[in-house]
Order: structure tokens, then sequence, then C-alpha cells
């Protein structure tokens, strides 16, 4: 509701209508552009990817992206059971020329402005050729969305001399050097947030210890510092005078900001939101599902994946078109 | 010298003659047990491995694994080149009975006490045996030098169910179940902070990442509190009433309170530090040294890698004894 209030984004809710619509009367919802989709079934959080996509036809996850196959929506925005999300977007508006593995990119802050790290999404075992299409894709996200001109790419590895990394990073270092790319070589774990790199490559068992590292560090220096700040009187005098300084970097790291994470190499627009979600992320997810679908990327992500990879435009047979077109969201 | 007046330790100090003796004319060494042995060549940052083992044979690195060979010494701390310093150590001292490839165990902070991650050291592409000997030898160093009665030890992935994990981990934690440890099943990178294991196993590659990760992270997040705080004088003044307790996590999170980190799977005791590290740092890795020489944890290692490794006792040739038994520490 926020997402529809403030940015004025139609919305296609999707789910078991009495269970949204009793949820919905709880709310003003006047004036705004929100629609109800039924859907039966429902994909849970243990449920097999395969499920969402074979078994349950009717789940609201396969239903949004049949709205966005059908033309009635631009975007999904999804907090469930992101392997579901995945495999279902995947399943039912199939991948873009060139992709062989869609990819999960999730924003992390810097000190100057925030790094992409591609792939989260838990493509484990890749191949080289699974990296590379991963730096095609964040360079066209981090140009079009993050909008920088000349964005950095790096291959996460365990040093910077090209003598390190280990024989997935070492070929796919090899092969990015021929892509029209600004890549930059190996960056290092401490890289990603120094502000020295803009799109980090790595396979989705690396993108998950990075992401979850990092969101459990920040949790414990935190409590590390309340539990120093509570050992004494003063400290929490201090601390009182310098909260608004704590909550404005609280603001800075908080994931609620970035909303979600846009899975990537799919012929449509999704949008992957961490299951615990609060609605500011939900809203802000909205928001840049919103401004993708609306900016085009995937038809300059096509372009740029059939400049890089130009064998794949002419051996694989086409896919559908990219879902750019149409404006509505679904959630 | 803080390490000998504080300590006691009887060290040796390795490297150019005139060089150590400048340096020691400048500080008080009355009554301290502290001797020089002179080696004419250097292994640099950015000499290979190879160098330290083949072409140097007088470089310091090498003389001082030769000491602790020849029972002049028991263990050796280094600040240098560390692929040189685990390249010399295996050269020189040879793999314990059990071990392919030795591993360096780095010792992260948590909010309950510390989290064993290994390896650190640049074992990229290992095998699933690999990583089960680094489990073992972790567990042995959790019981003997963290003092920990029943260690718990997890594989990293990127999801705790025994469906998540790539083919390295999977592998490894079918071969896990069967050895006398307490495998606790795979683990997440935000388990790595939070107390909820004891042993973090992974290949160097992913070892590096969250190194590195980490390090970077706790600056980067340093820097940011910091220039909000600087951004008001209430905050300003709030922060100098809290400093106490910001002074107190930050000893907490420091590196040089762990001094180094050790090199696991050798006939002998070798300790890792930070080319930055600091004489804290330092002093602390050479304290560290000494009491794991002085505990015997290298007999312990070896009976536990012959009780889970029991093929390798019979097939393979037995290698030298331990070097647990000298007392001096070569710096």
């Amino acid at each position: 509701m926020a997402a529809a209030r403030e940015f004025g984004v139609p919305l296609t809710l999707v789910g078991d209508r009495e269970r949204v619509e009793a949820e919905l009367a709880r709310h003003d919802c006047t004036g705004l552009d929100i629609e109800l989709w039924h859907a039966s079934e429902v994909v849970g959080m243990h449920d097999s990817a395969s499920d969402a996509v074979r078994k349950k036809k009717d789940s609201s996850i396969r239903v949004a992206f049949e709205l966005v196959k059908g033309g009635e929506a631009a975007a999904v925005v999804s907090a469930g059971n992101s392997g579901a999300t995945m495999a279902a977007g995947m399943f039912v508006l199939k991948r873009m020329r060139g992709i062989d593995r869609p990819a999960i990119a999730q924003l992390l802050p810097t000190l100057t402005g925030s790094t992409l790290v591609l792939d989260v999404g838990g493509n484990v075992d890749c191949k080289p050729d699974h990296l590379v299409q991963f730096a095609v894709m964040g360079e066209v996200y981090a140009r079009f969305v993050m909008g920088l001109q000349s964005p950095r790419v790096g291959i996460l590895s365990n040093g910077e001399e090209a003598s390190k990394g280990n024989e997935l990073t070492r070929e796919t270092s090899v092969l990015l050097r021929e892509k029209p790319l600004n890549y930059i070589g190996y960056v290092e774990g401490r890289d990603v947030f120094n502000g020295s790199v803009d799109v980090v490559v790595c396979d989705g068992f690396v993108g998950n210890v990075v992401l979850k590292l990092s969101e459990g560090l920040a949790e414990t220096v935190g409590k590390m510092l309340k539990a120093e700040i509570k050992s004494s009187l003063l400290s929490q005098i201090g601390y009182l005078l310098c909260r608004k300084a704590f909550n404005n970097f609280r603001k800075t790291v908080d994931y609620a900001e970035y909303g979600g994470a846009p899975l990537l190499g799919i012929n449509g627009v999704g949008m992957i939101c961490h299951g615990g979600s609060n609605p500011k992320a939900i809203k802000n997810a909205i928001r840049f599902a919103y401004d993708y679908a609306l900016k085009g990327v995937n038809s300059r992500m096509a372009e740029k994946l059939d400049e890089s990879f130009p064998k794949s435009v002419r051996e694989r047979e086409a896919n559908e078109a990219p879902a750019d077109a149409k404006e509505r969201v679904v959630s």
C-alpha cells in the first residue's frame, strides 16, 4: 500500500483471495490502483523448487510469473521461497539468450555508495562460462540501475595477484579479459566494502557466504558495542547523545533500504526479498522492480549479452522478447 | 623483548646479524634469554614459496625451521611471506602422518568467545579428504588450545539443510560423519560470529574470503560510524563519554590479541602473523607458540590423526616425531 501511495505503482496482489481481502480490509486503500488475483496453492519455505514449477501450477509464485508472461504485469516481487521464485521465473519466462543460469544480485553498502555482488542465489559448482554471464549481467545492472558510466567488474578471489585464485576464477579471468567490460581483475574480500569495485562476481556458494557473513558480523558488532555501552552509566549517557549518529549508520547498512535482490537473466523482472522483510523493504523492492521495468534494463541486457556472446545469437533458438514494456507489478 | 620479559620465553632471533644487533642495541635486554642466529638471505613478500624452500637455503625462514628440526628450538613465529613460511615448514619439518595439506587456522571473535576457521592459508581447490583433515586438526586445536571439551565442528556452506552445499561440502559431510568428532553439519556465514560453532571448516579460497571480508567490514563499519559521529557536536560529546566502551569493543575484535594463526599439520610448531603486525601481536603470537609447544598439542594431534585415519598409519611411511619436546622459540 505504501508503494502504491508513495510511488504510484499499480499493483496486483496474488494469493488466497479471502486472506488477502481480510488483510486489505484493515487498511485504507482509497484511490490506490490495487487488484487481487486468486491463487489457490502455496509454495512453502521447505518445498523444493520443482514443486513451485511442476506440481503446484496454481501456486501464487507461478501465477505471478504467468501474469508477467501474459502481459498483465511487468514485474514480480516475492519474499517467499527464493529457490522456488528463481525456478518459477526461469520455467515460466525462460532464460535470456546467452544465459545458462540466472543469478540473484545483491547490493551491499560501502563508504561511498554500494557494491553489487552476484551470484548470491545458490548457483553452486559454477563453470567459468556462468561467471562470465554473471559479470555481463551485473555490468548492465550497474550502468542502468546504479547509474555508473563504466562499472568496475572484479572476480572475488583469495588475493589480487593473477597467481592467486582457484581453477574457476583463473579460467573465468582469461575469458573476462576478452569481453567488452571494464574488467579490473581479482578483488579480495575486503574490497567488497571499500568502494574499489562496483560489480563483484563469484559463484553462489561463495556469494551466500559473503552475504550471510556480512549480516552476521554487522549484527554481532552491534551487539558487542551495545553490551559495552550498557556496562557503565557514563557510556549510556554518551550513547544517548550520539544516538542519532548510530541511527543514521544503521540506515546505511539496513537491508530494507535496498528492498530486494533482482533475479537477473530471465525474460522479465523478478525481485527477491528477504523472508523476514519489513514493510519498508517490500515497499522499496516494489519501487526498484518498477524502475527496473520502466527503464527497460532487460532490453539493454539482451543487447549486451548478444554483443558479449555473439555465437549464442546464431546458435541458440531465440527466446521470447524481454518483458520490459509492461508496467504492472505483481506482489 | 616484551614476550621474553612478560612470559619468560627463551628466544632465538634469526636474520641478518648486523641488522638484528643494531635493533637490539636500541633496547634494554638485560637478563633476557635472547640469542641471535645469522641468516644471510631474505624471502621477500613477492618471492615464490619455492624460493624459500629450494633457492634460498640460508633464508631466515628456512634457517628458523632448520633450528626446530635440529632440536635447537620448539617453534617458529613469522610475520613474513606466509606462503613461504608454509612451504618452508612443510619442506623442512615434513607433514604429519595422515595430512596431505597443512592448513592455517584463524581465531575470530564471537559474542561469547571465539571461532576457529580453517583453512585460511591458500589451499584452494581442495578435495573432501583435505577438509576432513582440516576438521580433525581443528578439533584437536580447539580442545587443547582453546580448552573446549567437545568442540562443535561444522562445514561452512550456503545453508544449513543437507540439500545445500556444493560437491566438495556434500562429499566432505558424508566422510565427517564417520569420524570421531562432534560434527554438527553445515553452518552458514552468520554462524561464524554468533557462537553456535567452534571449528569452521572450509577450503582456503573461501577461508581467505571470510577473513578479508571480516577485516574489511569491521573497518568500514568503524569508519562509517566515525563519520556519522563527527557530523554533529552533540554526537562528538556523546562519543567522548562512551569512548571507553568503544575501546573495549575494539580490543575484542583486535587481531593483535590473537597474535597469529597456527600452521597445523607439520611436525613442529609454526605461527603465522599478519604482515602488518604491531608489537603486541608478535608478543602474543610468541606466547601462543610457546604454549602450543609446551602443551604437546602436536602429540595429541598425531594420536587423533592415527585414530581418524587408521589406514594412513599402516600404509604410509612414518614421518619424524612431532617436535613438541623442545622449548625454544625462533622468531
